[in-house]
């Protein structure tokens, strides 16, 4: 196949259902308790079904997909970490413990794991797909970090994955991912999409002390130079400081909202990835939950240009899907208000009185 | 018994164990994750921990005590609801279709309903506590709330129902109420105790228009000029402008800390009630585990002044338990990545590297 002659195939993207969101609201409405006073539990609830398109709010069948890879970009030490660490805790991942792990039994949901390009070999591993692009990205402070061909392929990967949980009646899809090195990767992406600067989306990742986060900045800002990704090509600014976990769980986003399936996102480098998403489908953003505000200081700058407005924060700067886990038991709890809770009318609770 | 030589037995204190609180976060920086990355989950874990005393993380097996009463004031027109409102609302509880009802199941909490002097006969209710004082507390606008004697007894009820779930092995209460005018009786009490004014810390409740909610702030400044209770005395507060469930959710803090079982706040109302406790015993405070910011804008100054950060902040306004009920599955999550997770060591992965 030709490079240059290929071009993704993106989905048709439907708006959510407003007239389901409304009925929705019309039966929390109903609810004994006063009009709104669920707040927020009442709008997850609404954008839930609005989404979906039904107002018959089903039992939750949760996955969180973990996607893992590695990013040549770490060699310029950036991270607190070594390279080695993102397999070491894929195997961790795969064993069982770690806190994506615990935290998505809390949320009784399942749990994906996906090599999107670890660099290492991984097939040993039970229980994880292998959907391994190459043995990391490239270094993109010396070249792009990944060819068109590879940026193309890891979204396709992702928009796979999410047919395939569909396909599985899987009906809310939470992302996370795994990938030293990737927050200097997502900086990258965000300063670009958002036309923030570097200095302002970069944070300390993983917990890089004053010096090291210096070098992550000018590490940023010198690829950028050379690269000069250009904002109005998502593809383009993928390609040349992206990874392969960041296009597969855009590509998961596109996917889910496909099929008409909400997508969770966790933190920093989950909203990068929706940023390149909703550039290349902006009807994209009407899928998105957003679980929680990370303390990566570039999170808040990402969610307010997708205008989402984080369920949580619990100053958690983790990732691996860990704040979406907690989404998800609030997005059940929400679904459960719907779908349980009795009428003023079933439990002969008189209404609001006419004020005077 | 002569009212005047009443006094209240007030339990004897512990701090939270600070040594278990230092060993919970040296396991904590143990885990398969960078140190504190997991952020306020961690603080509560630690937290738990210390306040029980021991560094072995239990099952949380919780219950959620939600006491109703009613309140003399509410014949003020301070409500958007009719007073027969509470019992209706107790009445929906004891059939499960509250909101409550819903959000225990979710966090996997038992719910114990305590009749505290709603103002119509439930003896008929199965599964609801009698404890009812009276059938609903005297108009403070005109008289005392309630006599000294009725205070101490909604105060020592609380506190018998602690004691009986510590001796049934709960190992995590929540507190949340029902009653028609309680916001009312709140924003007195939380004006006293605070020193901020009635206009600061009265809010619309259920939802009451402009008008009503002038009315509202009047009818307690009238109250307050009136009664004059005085901010160190408070239990003179309580019976002044208190209510029989705004006692015993004091009582049932005070009871609980007592047993070193960590208690969790809901929104304004309990609030008060934690005012009240803290204002009888000082040291109760460390005990208390502030769930969520309520819509209703005195609950931000009575968090302050108990020194109490907020897990959530969904802008919900309902009461009962339904926001302690959310963040009891938080305290579920924090216990379980305290149990749960890999070691370094356990999982071989690297640490953080030595940074220059």
């Amino acid at each position: 196949m030709n490079e240059e002659g290929m071009d993704l195939a993106l989905p048709a993207l439907r708006p959510p259902d407003e007239d389901v969101r409304f009925q929705t609201q019309a039966r929390l409405d109903s609810l004994t308790k006063p009009v709104g006073s669920l707040g927020r539990l009442e709008e997850v609830a609404a954008n839930y079904l609005a989404i979906t398109g039904s107002v018959s709010a089903p039992r939750l069948d949760s996955v969180v997909c973990t996607l893992a890879a590695d990013h040549g970009v770490t060699s310029e030490g950036v991270s607190a970490y070594p390279q080695s660490v993102t397999a070491q805790m894929v195997k961790n991942f795969v064993h069982g413990g770690a806190a994506v792990n615990v935290l998505a039994r809390h949320a009784e949901a399942s749990l994906r794991l996906v090599d999107m390009g670890v660099a290492e070999d991984l097939r040993a591993c039970a229980g994880l797909l292998d959907h391994k692009i190459a043995y990391g990205t490239k270094n993109f402070l010396c070249e792009p970090a990944m060819s068109r061909e590879q940026a193309l392929q890891s979204i396709q990967v992702g928009m796979d994955l999410a047919k395939a949980a569909w396909a599985d009646g899987k009906n809310l899809i939470a992302v996370g991912e795994m990938g030293i090195g990737n927050t200097t990767s997502s900086a990258a992406i965000v300063s670009v999409l958002t036309g923030q600067s570097v200095e302002k989306v970069t944070g300390r990742g993983t917990g890089v002390d004053d010096r090291t986060l210096k070098r992550k900045i000018s590490v940023i800002e010198q690829a950028l130079e050379l690269h000069h990704p250009s904002s109005s090509d998502a593809l383009e600014v993928l390609t040349k400081v992206g990874g392969f976990e960041i296009g597969g769980m855009a590509g998961l986003m596109l996917g889910a909202a496909a099929c008409r399936v909400p997508v969770v996102l966790d933190g920093f480098i989950t909203g990068a990835s929706a940023l390149l998403a909703v550039a290349l489908e902006p009807r994209c953003r009407e899928y998105l939950i957003a679980s929680h505000l990370s303390r990566e200081p570039g999170h808040r700058i990402v969610l307010d240009h997708l205008r989402l407005d984080p369920l949580l924060d619990l100053r958690m700067r983790l990732g691996e899907g860990t704040g979406a886990c907690l989404a998800v038991t609030l997005i059940h709890a929400a679904l459960k208000i719907y779908r349980e809770m009795a009428t003023f009318d079933e439990a002969r609770v008189s209404g609001a009185l006419p004020q005077s």
